[in-house]
């Protein structure tokens, strides 16, 4: 670990892995990352080592801070005249950011300061270096991160003066170069999202912290920038699994509608951190309750949910072991589909350390009514699980029971409480046909993809299923896109097709195309190799490979002719985030080819 | 014009118009096109004032020549030091390609050597200067022309050193770093088209030439590297207007089957040059006879008549007084479809002037059987015009007669001799469905795209009639390129819709759509404004707008749901080439959506 003295180390003589980066110029982010996910999961359940783990790094840190606060390795070991001097590329206050959170969290776990305090002592120095005083900087950073954690630094210290650094680096940017930072406008002014995603949707999800905790600072523009920009990822710059970034070269966003699958088709980035981005940003904009501007709307749950089991999941192996950094939606020569055991720059595997930790924190949220007459549980997310939670002075236990995103789709619900001040809304997916609770509630309304459940038919049925049926489906992506192409999808999870299945394909299922009225059927995998057991579907009847040698392009083909192409009998479909789990060539697409029926004279 | 005198110039000192190359590095080139172009058509009419800018052209190119023979404007005012310093990227060598050909035109027209002289020189020094000798520079051009220009020469001089440079020049590549040049490996080992699109085609044209003039100079492989270059660049790097290079960049080929139609896409170059460069190609396969390795094959032709009409045809507006540089087959809002009056680097209107000047050496080829015995004209291009050659001491005339590429498709011809040794070789199009001749020939048979008509039968039918009928079809681009559209074309025209005629377009109709079932009909278009006569054809009853309202991605769409689409009762094509002559808000697209049949629950 980077952290373990602070004499200099060989590797800090290495080529910068991007110009002007050096290598390890993150590196402290990804200490602060993975004690953050270790304190997440050790509040779940004890582990000695781990503890020892953080424990030892949490002494390192303290050792580390400078007399006047300032924390950071490269510019205290290696180039300590060149603090501050680059904050748009050299990680500084990211890293600050990541340690916050660590410290903040590791205060949630233990209920001690020992990291928070020199996090406090550190954010001091911040604070009194930049603003627009006179003897300030006026800059911000590159990468943002510190405004999500400095504002949920003031969750915990109600300091006005973080929250007040965070409403500053929020509102500083603006430079027409800077579109690869999120900095080309205002954020008020922005009308398209671009540049690097991990970047774009930190700060999204900390300009939604602002307008949820201090109203007040932004104006009315602002939170329209943020469901404007959201719109614009979320309709025109992500893929049907959740992932966004098109563009390898910057890491980010590119054209609206630009969305290849794979490298041969142009692009396909879908970076994990992007997607955990994501879910971190759509997270916020779910903590709406009666006080704030933000109101409550199921489609970024939706967007979450979708992140959280497809583009986010997939970046892990079934056995924790291997990452991927790139989540494409199509294998290609150049990029087959297959995982790692780790990156030069890792920032990945502890996120996804960090999101699986906090994973209950995305599931529901928690609020009392202002007047504090009851309270109010919504529930995002349909994850077997249990809530323990607080009115006044009683305790409240709602517990959900499922197979899903397995089974039927029924969730049942068990309200523990003597009260009768506990309100529910529970989400209804966008995806969902229909629903039903097993027992008729006249007075439940749905409003913006949530159905609220009033206390009173709570009392009366402290336990009650809520059934929302899961069937295999098919999804296309908008036609802009020019993917004319057909996925399965069932609930929440997005499919794939892949050689371990099918292993046939030599193609990278290019060729492969898919009628819509194909026949779906399901059927239960329990996969020997991995432990995972899940609902696998196999189409029969529609699929087809088309016959290339027939079709070649002079540089037209005949559009009336009969296609030629050969049925397949059956393909096999996998969940999007088992792929690459069972060995085989990596051969992997998402969306197939929507079968073109020809122009009159009948498919061949 | 830059020759007028050999003093300093105040442009020479402009700042680069692409770094390292000055604005004015390949002005040489376009005084020589422009002077070949000149002589073309002086060929067919005089002109005194054309007469007189040529003479006074050919004087002032003859007094810029060094003494040591070398030619160059910018190498000997602004940086004499500098000669043959970087071929890669200086032009000095594509200069003198051009210079090269303007001085064979020029001898072709006045049958003297005024300027040809002057060139021989000039190549004099090349000869010494370049090749594998002690004293000599090993390079080869960043930009081919001169290759070409050395065995058209060849062809004039029977000169071995002509031949031995242009070999020298053709051979020498290989550097793994120069895919843009074309330079990524030997031309025997190049596996796809790469690079910038009109120096691959110049150089292809050169390689065709040399299996043709010397085969004996290069072995198979090269031969074969040639039709696999070309089937990569026809069936997976072409447009189905004949444009290639879909990457603006580096104005040149990208990925296999990456062809999007506008910026908005993410590509689409298709330079006008690059057009006719893949006419020069063409053409050179095309002058295949019993002595030369190359085989004739129709499928040339097809490509070699796609560009013209469309790719090449389409840059120049009907008054002939605005040019395209790119051709793209779709607007948008960043780039619309409207031509200029001149470019900075305008290497493109004068091309189109030399193509055009030339074009009766495209219509049809002639060659005499090796044993004298007979005389064989391949007709290529359907044009109305009239060929005269010698067979031995007797002048024959073909005459072929037609409203082609309007009309209904008949072609009238007429030889006239006494002789009984012509034979005739009469292209099938490869888009044709059928073909007939009025008079039986039961000797006459097809191959590889050419109908082959025998002495005998043309001396008892001397005036014959060849049909074809030319009618409207639905062609479309290979599935793997995702253009899931439908283009209409007839004959050897694409069709593509303007605002001009469908003035409700406010999207450059990226959301109609075309049922590949729709009705169409021809209409007789007589354009008053521009003069132009040709036949526009109707859809109706197939065409829709996707109601975009109703199809929000999130980011999937429900791929079973019915599509939202309002029907357009009429949707005006017009050719492709005629763009933009009209005026209007420069809206424009060549493939319109495939409507995709919805999954069984019926269209909206």
């Amino acid at each position: 670990m980077m952290l373990s003295s602070l004499d200099g180390h060989p590797s800090y003589s290495d080529p910068p892995l991007v110009w002007p980066i050096p290598k390890h110029l993150f590196w402290d982010s990804d200490v602060a990352k993975w004690i953050e996910g270790a304190c997440y999961f050790l509040k779940q359940q004890s582990n000695s080592e781990v503890e020892a783990a953080v424990k030892e790094l949490v002494e390192m840190i303290r050792s580390a801070q400078q007399p006047d606060g300032y924390l950071n390795i490269h510019f205290t070991v290696v180039e300590p005249t060149k603090r501050f001097t680059n904050l748009r590329d050299f990680h500084e206050l990211y890293n600050a950011g990541h340690l916050i959170e660590a410290a903040l969290a590791h205060r949630d776990l233990y209920n001690n300061d020992r990291l928070l305090e020199t996090l406090l002592k550190y954010v001091d120095l911040l604070c009194a270096t930049f603003g627009q005083g006179v003897n300030q900087l006026p800059g911000y950073p590159g990468h943002p991160e510190i405004e999500l954690a400095l504002l949920r630094l003031y969750d915990h210290t109600k300091d006005r003066k973080h929250l007040e650094l965070a409403t500053f680096f929020l509102t500083e940017r603006g430079n027409p170069n800077g579109w690869y930072h999120q900095a080309q406008a205002p954020i008020t002014e922005q009308q398209t999202i671009e540049g690097y995603a991990v970047r774009a949707t930190y700060l999204l999800t900390a300009a939604s912290d602002l307008v949820r905790v201090n109203p007040q600072a932004v104006d009315q523009k602002f939170e329209v920038a943020i469901y404007r920009l959201s719109d614009n990822m979320v309709q025109r710059k992500m893929y049907v699994t959740g992932g966004i970034g098109a563009m390898k070269r910057w890491e980010g966003f590119g054209l609206e509608y630009f969305l290849p699958q794979g490298t041969d088709e142009g692009g396909c980035y879908a970076e994990t951190c992007a997607g955990i981005g994501v879910m971190m940003f759509a997270e916020r904009l779910l903590q709406a309750n009666a006080s704030v501007q933000i109101k409550l709307d199921g489609r970024f749950a939706d967007v979450m949910e979708l992140c959280l089991y497809n583009a986010v999941l997939t970046s892990m192996s079934h056995d924790g072991k291997r990452f991927t950094y790139s989540n494409q939606l199509a294998s290609s020569d150049e990029e087959l589909s297959q995982r790692e055991e780790w990156f030069t720059c890792a920032c990945c595997p502890p996120n996804v350390s960090r999101i699986l930790g906090q994973i209950g924190g995305y599931v529901w949220s928690h609020h009392d009514k202002p007047d504090e007459s009851s309270s109010e549980i919504t529930v995002h997310l349909y994850v077997p699980s249990t809530l323990n939670f607080q009115v006044g002075s009683d305790t409240v236990e709602l517990i959900q029971e499922s197979e899903w995103p397995w089974g039927n789709g029924d969730i049942k619900f068990t309200l523990k409480t003597a009260l009768l001040k506990v309100a529910l809304k529970l989400r209804i997916p966008g995806w969902a046909n229909s629903y039903k609770l097993s027992a008729e509630c006249s007075t439940a309304s749905t409003k913006n993809g949530y159905l609220d459940i009033p206390p009173n038919w709570l009392s009366q049925n402290s336990t009650f299923t809520l059934s929302k049926p899961l069937e295999p489906r098919l999804i296309a992506p908008h036609p802009f896109t020019n993917q004319t192409t057909l996925s399965l999808a069932r609930g929440p999870i997005v499919y794939c097709v892949e050689d371990a299945d099918n292993p046939w394909v030599s193609d990278h299922f290019k060729a492969v195309q898919l009628d819509p009225r194909c026949k779906i059927e399901e059927r239960s995998i329990d996969d020997d190799a991995s432990g995972d057991s899940f609902v696998g579907l196999t189409v029969s009847d529609g699929a087809s490979a088309i016959d290339l040698q027939k079709l070649q392009a002079s540089p037209a083909v005949d559009a009336q002719a009969s296609q030629h192409a050969t049925p397949i009998k059956e393909l096999q479909f996998v969940p999007y985030y088992f792929r690459a789990n069972r060995g085989g060539k990596g051969q992997m697409r998402v969306g197939l080819r929507r079968a073109a029926p020809s122009a009159g004279k009948g498919m061949h």
